[in-house]
């Protein structure tokens, strides 16, 4: 894939915990891509990166990002890490963890105590598509162009389902 | 208690099942109130007032509405209804259900298919107050007003813990 | 397949979130040919299209649907928000969902609150045969013809397990 | 409670494992009456009066019964059994158990092979009520008098949302 | 597989609800040819055939067997029904099941109410096998052959361990 | 509770991982007695004191015990690991446990690999109540007088059901 | 209770994420006295003090400590990202949360990935305490007065198994 | 693989229940053989070999073993029971189970009650290798250069995050 980033100053930073991620998080990054949204993505891992993670959240608001999108598996500590370290929104894709299919990762990013806040989407490429929607909803708030991208994808969608149809329909 | 809604227009819409959930959403609206962001609250039954939701969803943004929260229970539709009827963000807040504990309520709600998103806090009131302090992150990217009531609560908040400890210390 | 459908005015409406679902409910379509019953099946999804939805159960009624079986995975709302648009019986099919085997269907269909509801079958397969029996059974109330296909379908089906056997009795 | 069943023939059986499902059931029984459905309750045991349960659903359709409306909990082989010998559209509630909260009736109930329908509502009372409305739309495919009282009661339903609200405000 | 049933007359009723069940069965059957317990395999569904599955029920003793062995998956009634019908000792054996891995099987067995027993196994092959081994632990006791086949069997199993071990320990 | 022993040689050895779990398995005490089936209750903790356990499983044999029925919560190994000390039948009494209501428990009793069996009931107390009846079941093969019991105990028990009913029908 | 901390320097050093988390992590507390392990407790949050997290690890060892307990529970990450900052090793005990009963602390604590290690334990008190007992085992390695203290422990305890009993058997 | 062990005395031993669970232990070994820790690997299985387990855990101390790292899968008792034999620290992995996913193992290893430790490490391969880090910061608490072998591979496991990336930012 030319997962090319977008050449703007990017406005949506995406984290993952380890490389083998990449295969969840690229669905955020094409889906941003589709929406106009420019990102940047990288690897960082709360439990073997701890302090580039820190360094990470610390400085994002400062360099223009407006909304992190992290995903992680298993015992998932980078969303709720990430958003303990800024004031940004910070949005956790769950990724399908080899053993138990991402009820762990799950678990591990929504059931956040008070206080620090992470809006949590589906387990797995869906969820990571749908990261990218709410965050260009999110942005689209105040860059009505995003917005408009956000109206015409939702338009495309529902009318791809009319001409759609079940074979025996046909 | 005194739940008055703030003044202003309101930026935030709490929306929920039924009548049982305000012991939940409630805490959603003292946090709001508390962040200094404006707010309404309604119950909308996606099941049983499913065109007052569609209403509710279709004329939001008109009304200034930037952010919605709904809150549900069970089978709970109605954050994934309304994301499905607006391009606002939604957060939902899965209420705890008196027999699975708000497992259902978490399930169906957070595991959207892709396309349309709601961005979901944990179970019960925890998550109603997240998704107060995630709204006003929201807002607060175009409103420094409210990003700095979210700073301030924040900071408060860490200081909170220093100065509380374990009985055996004292 | 030939899946082409019974000539006659559909008795049974069957909707399904997206197109995958089909290879789930066209067990349904299946079967409800066998016991005689003529249907129609559409694409219908509670997120991408939920005006289409809503039409759809508004007017099955008067098209003289007698039930409506709803197919969907994940946070399936589609039997859900069907039954909130209809006082037609609806049966629930929960799809097998790719990440959490249909649980999530299964809780996010059968767990309604009281007020609405949905006569919910298995997961996958075995549940979207097992709709249009119980379609069939329905109907067969008060049209003695399908009545009597089911009691057919009944004995030959348990006929056919006496003839079956292990191999090592064979 | 004054639980005298209506006088006119029963359209609807209602069956449970045990006496201690009755606090279940007679949810079903409160909605049936409410929606003019005449209906006969019985203990009817799968494991304890085997035979008095296919004795009772053998002679249900006889009997003038058009929905068999059967509870049970835990290892809950009540509905199963009963659609195993009868035609009749059977429909099953899982009554919260009280070690698991009703996960085990739900999955003995909903989990039935291909071949035998036993259409599932939710587990415990709002399972229970929701049995009684969908008899009462099942049955009302053929009399309009049932088919009219369950759409008043939805009206009635619909507006009572509309006329209650959250206590800030009022 | 060649799965000639032992000439003497059957101590051991193996039964199982679908044909597809006997992949997992057979290992019961294999255990307890190993072990010298006669032992007849037949396929009965509760579901399909309730009828043959009293009948069996009713006539096991008088036959001689002494032990019943009910695999079942799903919504597993099989093994519970079989107990309600006779007082031999009914083991249960959960079948894998392919949506839900054998949990609504195992729970459908396991969680039966008071005053009917079914001892169950592990779900799958391994609960198949010990299946046929408690059932010629039970036989043993009064037939000190079989007793003494279980033994034997038991020391070789512990001496087994001992020859193996693994790879870079040889 | 006035739990005298029956005076005659134990033909059950009850045995439970904590004093705490007698209030379940008190419940298998009083139908063994109902029942007349002579039997010993000891508190062996498999973690506490696993010699005693070890002394325990290899003598029960030989001091005329024929059924072990084993209870425990939790990481439950007694049954487990009373089985792979002796060669009797073994059944398993999984204890609701005060976090995880007895999932824990059931999934450590009943998941045995194979060559090693647990026959496992229910989860509390009745599991507790019929792992009784399956011992006397079993005990019942070889001393009429205790088959005779059972089957009256099942005769009353199916009586029973016959004389109540529910308060309405009265 | 007379929670006073060993006067010795600490070796053990209890964290847990919010005050509520004492009533669990006084267990290990009381069990470190009880074995003569001088610590220290502290409440520090992972996600409202995420810098006294790190400082907190980042020291540890050369403040003397050779075992970190870390509870919390819900999306508990305490353990985890501690583990994350010090090579010491780090035992995590999962708070029991009052929505879901700790299921989420124990997989949030657990399902590390490899590169991190966290020896966990049980769900709530039990855990607590053992946390307490395996830090001991930990420490008596290289301190033989530690060692022997877990070594009576260990044996008072099996002594005191066998001096309870069931009350039937008084 | 060459799995030779490396030739110092054992200060690890590594058990697990079958021979199949090597395939995960594996994982242990390599990991303790990177971290310059000797250490043993055997097949004890506590079903099948109950006796070898209490003689490998009786002796396990004077032969110079500091920690014992216990494998094993389904009804996994391997970890506890040795536990239960020994006063040294004992790690568990919950191997993956082919019906549960290892759900089985990692309760019936965590949920040990007070008095008796297990440190429970993730399910899977993952867990294996946290085993060994884990016992290598144990022994490294008296140890120096086992400590330093942990630190530099933690230092290179923190490099190697950074010098990978996604593919897109290549």
């Amino acid at each position: 894939m030319n997962m090319a980033k977008v050449e703007a100053t990017p406005l949506v930073g995406i984290i993952m915990g380890s490389q083998s991620d990449w295969a969840t998080l690229e669905h955020t990054a094409k889906m941003l891509e589709q929406l106009g949204v420019p990102f940047e993505a990288e690897v960082v891992s709360a439990h073997r990166t701890p302090d580039r993670l820190f360094e990470y959240a610390e400085t994002a608001r400062e360099r223009g990002i407006q909304v992190i999108i992290a995903g992680a598996g298993g015992a998932a500590h980078l969303p709720g890490m990430c958003a303990a370290k800024t004031d940004l929104p910070v949005l956790g894709v769950p990724v399908k963890s080899s053993i138990l299919n991402g009820v762990d990762s799950l678990l591990s990013i929504v059931q956040m105590p008070a206080g620090i806040a992470v809006g949590t989407l589906a387990i797995g490429p869906a969820g990571a598509t749908n990261a990218a929607i709410m965050a260009a909803q999110i942005i689209g708030l105040s860059q009505p162009q995003i917005a408009n991208n956000v109206a015409q994808f939702r338009s495309a969608q529902t009318d791809k389902v009319a001409s759609n149809n079940i074979p025996g329909n046909i």
